[in-house]
């Protein structure tokens, strides 16, 4: 029996995740947290029988701890019930599939708790992999990568030395605008942006993807994974996102990892690591009737995003916080028709320049991360005029 | 030191063994073997210094004791020669790039005497695999694969267990008449087949990779070398001969093993197992200056010396080894213009029918195999009148 909580439970990789755990059978579902979808969190508790649960909205949880009153599980709220359930006494596992520096504090109680993390947070990684990533090993638990990018270049380390690497592949499916030009981009509108050919995601990340800033933050969150420079981690396109990361080893061998889209594959490698299993459901790779892998370079001068991590992974610190903060203020000041799609990018390197004239904290504290978002957001609304 | 014996040591797989040997200077060479060729070999004794040479030509042996009469090096000659040097006493890891039956008893003696091999030689697997296998794992030592197709599917297995494999990818370049159809195969000639785009390789080796017996052959070896049934080994045309093949594990992940084309990366890989090393000289791999992948499926119509390739590895026994041998006496009639391209597949076909009938055997002895060559050979060479 493998004993895990989840945080996020009610999104992508918290649905997917009990997914697994329903096909296997032999995952025992300790805890769950989610933001306010009551209605599905009700049916999980129903289904799973969590010790306990935490809904972040207070009102909502409050709402649903009526509802499962007859069910024996704990039901929390707020900051302090995600830490309740990333460190529940009975897990060994923590899936942190929640959207958000909110994903930070949870993650550090867990792994100060000695639970391996089955890591789907971004924000954990690109904020705080200085913290994150000694902590663990510390403490001797692992990070295992939920995403597929960085799930593949796990799977292509397997049995090979860390200095053994000679360039990390990390593959991005280019998003709906690839082959764009920057005067092209000039017209895409909010519709344009959230059409998106390969997953179905939410709208920020929709939007992260079309930009290639979801392909930056994932370029830091490779930096700290793996323990490398950003400058040894390559972005190479791969529209069909069936390659989904490749390792070059210094031999010159390119290990690759490939395979249809599915988000089950990744967790479940990650909650049975090392070992393998069947994955119910999962559609097989048919390489000839795909026909062919396309791959191609990325244009820096289209996606300024990706330039930007590439440089706010080189310089690190809390520069890679204020390119997450100054990011998502920019889409949503986006999706709520505010400001063009290429003052994405202008946001967030006009708040990553105001920040390196301020002065770049080396090592910032979860504290110090927190209270730069807000202060990234705050300076943004100011200088855009989006109150 | 990694001490090293070499049989073809003036070959292809050879030569770039000692270049690897050059480049690594840590590998110490302790006996090589050359068919014919003493000018090289006699070069490779001043360089290198074994102890023990062999040429297989005896007239030829007797010449180069006289030459290098100055050296130390012991010269010995035919069979015997061969499994002096497979067996010398200072040597751990014995590379089998000779070509032919008669790799297999020389390869037999070192695994006795505890030596890894890595192998080349295609024969020992597909005609003697059931020897090979059970007596290497009998003796301790390790079969490494120097193929790149192996060698790729070898690194693809790396850090995972063979119980967990669901089918292997084996590739295939589909030669200089992929895409053609048996119409169009009726008018191939000898000047046409000699034309290969990827791999500079001798006469024989050319027209096994463009009727994909080669391919055949390779499927019987990974039968053998990753224990499995060929039924679970799938062949794949990978016209830029880039992913040097792949594996496909139970939960659906596809691992893949690219490269630029370079013997030196799975020799180096067999001698170093399991470090990876920089290797002198290795063109990198650049996929987006690449631009593109193509895969499809083999056309067993066109090519059936494949399709007889999978009947062959399904029965086993001794049928392996007379589709082997018929594919050796229809390529060299081929050569000297006495049948037609198609030809070669119905002389495999008939000699593989007419063994069949006569009764396969379950588990051939060594003997059985060298004498089923010579009866497969005479029984062909009359039924087409080769003489």
């Amino acid at each position: 029996m493998r004993h895990i909580s989840v945080l996020g439970s009610t999104g992508s990789i918290g649905t997917q995740t009990l997914e697994v755990a329903r096909a296997n059978g032999d995952i025992r579902i300790e805890a769950l947290a989610a933001r306010g979808n009551i209605a599905l969190l009700e049916e999980q508790i129903r289904e799973f029988h969590p010790r306990t649960v935490c809904v972040y909205d207070e009102a909502k949880a409050a709402e649903l701890k009526v509802k499962v009153a007859d069910t024996g599980t704990k039901v929390y709220a707020g900051q302090e019930g995600l830490i309740e359930v990333a460190t529940e006494a009975k897990a060994k596992t923590l899936v942190t599939g929640i959207v958000g520096m909110i994903g930070i504090e949870p993650t550090v109680a867990a792994i100060r708790e000695g639970k391996n993390i089955a890591l789907a947070n971004k924000e954990t990684l690109v904020c705080a992999g200085h913290i994150i990533m000694p902590l663990a090993a510390r403490e001797g638990v692992k990070i295992l990568p939920v995403d597929s990018e960085h799930s593949a270049i796990f799977q292509c380390l397997r049995g090979n030395k860390k200095n053994r690497i000679r360039k990390i592949l990390l593959t991005a499916s280019g998003g709906p605008f690839r082959g764009y030009t920057r005067k092209q981009l000039e017209k895409v509108t909010l519709q344009d942006a959230l059409r998106h050919p390969t997953w179905n995601m939410g709208h920020k990340v929709t939007i992260d993807s079309s930009t290639m800033v979801n392909k930056g933050l994932e370029l830091i969150e490779a930096r700290w994974l793996f323990d490398v420079e950003v400058d040894e981690i390559e972005v190479l396109v791969q529209p069909q996102s069936i390659l989904h990361s490749a390792v070059e080893f210094m031999d010159g061998a390119v290990m690759a990892e490939l395979g249809t889209p599915d988000m089950k594959l990744p967790i479940q490698y990650a909650l049975y690591y090392p070992k393998r299993k069947k994955l119910a459901g999962s559609k097989r790779l048919d390489l000839a009737a795909l026909g062919k892998l396309d791959f191609s370079a990325p244009d820096f001068k289209a996606f300024p995003g990706l330039k930007l991590a590439y440089h706010a992974g080189r310089l690190g610190g809390s520069l890679p916080t204020v390119f997450n903060a100054a990011n998502e203020v920019a889409v949503r000041a986006f999706l709520d028709e505010k400001i063009s799609y290429l003052q994405i990018a202008s946001c967030i390197e006009d708040a990553m320049e105001q920040h390196e004239k301020v002065g770049l904290l080396g090592s910032p504290a979860v504290s110090d991360i927190l209270a730069l978002q807000k202060s990234t957001e705050a300076w943004l609304k100011a200088r855009y005029h989006l109150a």
